[in-house]
């Protein structure tokens, strides 16, 4: 065959693979509306199982090996599973309208706009970008009403949790309503023309700057310029049009302000993810055919053993904790206030009883949101 | 529609996909053939972006967002461009026989055994199985011709280098020549009926029980049992039939022990992932279609700046390195060989000299093979 003619056979056979990943999404929402009532959970890890097994024996009739099979249908049920979480919470909530106006950090190409549009694809047909300069700006714009949604970084592999946004939290009267993962994967960016080793002036979000602490230090007589997100250091150094001027962000937002790859990889740890929340103004219930997260901070006072004792609380209720991190209280630099994220659902008898015992053994406690946990670890199967 | 009635028209879907993506893999072998002899590159990221944006575009109009897309090409392309490249080295260095002999660590559900199957399915037709106890047997399988291929760890994200293989490869005749990277995700796994709360013995490897330490250190009152392998942890645990005895490894090789998930995501770096060597008796040469690897060790002496002489030839060469380690030699505890991996193939002219150049102001340089390199590094996109 002459290679033209096996380009038009791969893309035919590409159209018909778009077309039946289309018709099984669908498929995917319809089971969760036939499952609608039935209380059922969502997820079956069991059929999953089946399925992956008879997937690999088909696949290896077809000559195609478990390994790759499997990694495809990972990715299938992961959307499947996210898609009919996502529909079925609609169904409780409310569903939104046709558009939502999202605040999140910087403009189109930061790490935040890809998350977001992650996350809210499968929930709206359209979504009305409002970017900040910063989180305070972000969590001001859905308190007075400006968006209906933020979304905020809360943590990263690389650089730990991000203070900032915990200690926004302290203080807002939202809601925590959702939670995605998003890789993060940070590039040196410059304008057509730029080489490395003429770079003279780095321009980056500080916690980005923190995630490739080890990469900078590599790099000598270079002038760090923070810039309020990914997106605002893109903007500077196309504006400046100087081969040495170069931004720390990712490849796919580098390329909407016409930036080319200079160096890849650059995040301390090799696999670098951040975890992002979605706050709202009003709480969502989580149905429960779904797997839900709790947040709630609490403040336990200082005697010895109080913080053991409350999370003997959690223990004794068979709730197993996600997160602990703990934060000072501000104006009260020697006293902690505690950030915990749970694995239960806010209308589970038991977090409704463990919180009723909290409430009577720690000083405060507040819950800041439940929602549907994103994290869709994947059904493993022995191939052999 | 009921819900069996979806559930079968998923099921003819999913068939439906796999035979598309059994076609695909055809065309994309058909593909390599075509381009044979023209000494083009294998890959042609130029065209993988195009391929992308008209998929992401296809996708929109089908109601399936560009992120979903993304991620099922990303691994559709990764296996395209693996099995073209192994066709080409295939055709390059003669086919192996209808089946092949690997020697690898432990047996059947061992990390080791995982990544063989990845890598030889690609390979062969059918794999014989060496399961071995050591890192130094392995070697010795293949020196001896009892097998034809081993397979050996060589660095993870969570522990770093496996110093053992790296002395073994110091004094070995074999050469290098592939390589690949697997992700190695720990649970704990017991026979049916264990509980976490009751555990006193973990059964793992001593490089597993690395990258699971911080885990390890919040279980108390536990004993831990060093084996050779995680297979033979598994065997263990399986003979003893005490549910206070676990072991540490990956579920899909419990699961061919009949053992159960008692908890995940052990490691101390969350994405863990191991790069594994293969070597063989005879060296293979690489197509110039394909990214090499060459891999090298060095002996500089001790006088001061003999390493930057040394990577200075590299860099005069347009050389650069993807790893560089140094380790005792044994015998003379006081001086240091580097292992160096280059981005270079051992026929270029460029790395022939840079070696020629090494040769004369290094005490000793030592090739241990020039290899296709692994690491496909996802084209990515803007999709707005």
């Amino acid at each position: 065959m002459e290679l033209d003619d096996i380009r038009q056979a791969i893309s035919s056979t590409d159209q018909q693979l778009l077309q039946l990943l289309a018709k099984r999404r669908e498929l995917a929402l319809a089971v969760a509306d036939a499952k609608l009532g039935q209380n059922k959970p969502i997820r079956d890890q069991k059929r999953e199982q089946e399925l992956l097994l008879s997937l690999i024996a088909q696949g290896k009739a077809l000559g195609i090996d478990a390994q790759y099979v499997t990694r495809i249908y990972h990715v299938i049920i992961e959307d499947s599973v996210l898609q009919q979480q996502a529909k079925v919470q609609g169904q409780l909530n409310g569903e939104n309208g046709p558009s939502v106006r999202v605040a999140f950090l910087g403009g189109q190409g930061s790490y935040s706009y890809w998350a977001t549009q992650k996350y809210f694809t499968r929930r709206a047909e359209r979504i009305i970008e409002l970017g900040c300069d910063s989180f305070n700006e972000i969590v001001q714009a859905v308190e007075t009403g400006h968006a209906e949604y933020a979304l905020l970084p809360i943590e990263n592999t690389s650089s730990g949790s991000i203070n900032e946004v915990f200690d926004l939290l302290q203080h807002t009267r939202l809601s925590i309503v959702g939670e995605l993962t998003h890789p993060i994967a940070h590039c040196l960016l410059g304008i057509p023309g730029a080489e490395l080793s003429k770079v003279r002036q780095v321009c980056a979000h500080p916690q980005v700057i923190a995630q490739c602490s080890q990469y900078l230090l590599g790099l000598s007589n270079v002038k760090i310029d923070y810039c309020d997100s990914s997106s605002a250091a893109f903007v500077k150094v196309k504006e400046r049009q100087d081969p040495t001027v170069i931004a720390i962000g990712g490849e796919e937002g580098g390329q909407l302000y016409g930036l080319e790859v200079l160096a890849r990889d650059l995040a301390n740890q090799k696999d670098n993810v951040s975890r992002f929340i979605v706050v709202a103004r009003k709480p969502v219930s989580v149905a429960k055919a779904i797997p839900a997260k709790t947040t709630f901070i609490m403040y336990t006072g200082q005697q010895p053993g109080a913080l053991v004792e409350a999370l003997l609380v959690l223990k004794q209720h068979g709730i197993s904790m996600a997160k602990l991190e703990s934060r000072p209280i501000p104006g009260n630099p020697w006293e902690e206030m505690f950030y915990v994220d749970v694995f239960a659902n806010l209308a589970d008898y038991a977090m409704t009883r463990a919180l009723e015992e909290l409430n009577n053994i720690t000083k405060f406690v507040k819950v800041l949101g439940c929602y549907p946990s994103e994290d869709i670890e994947p059904t493993q199967v022995s191939a052999s």
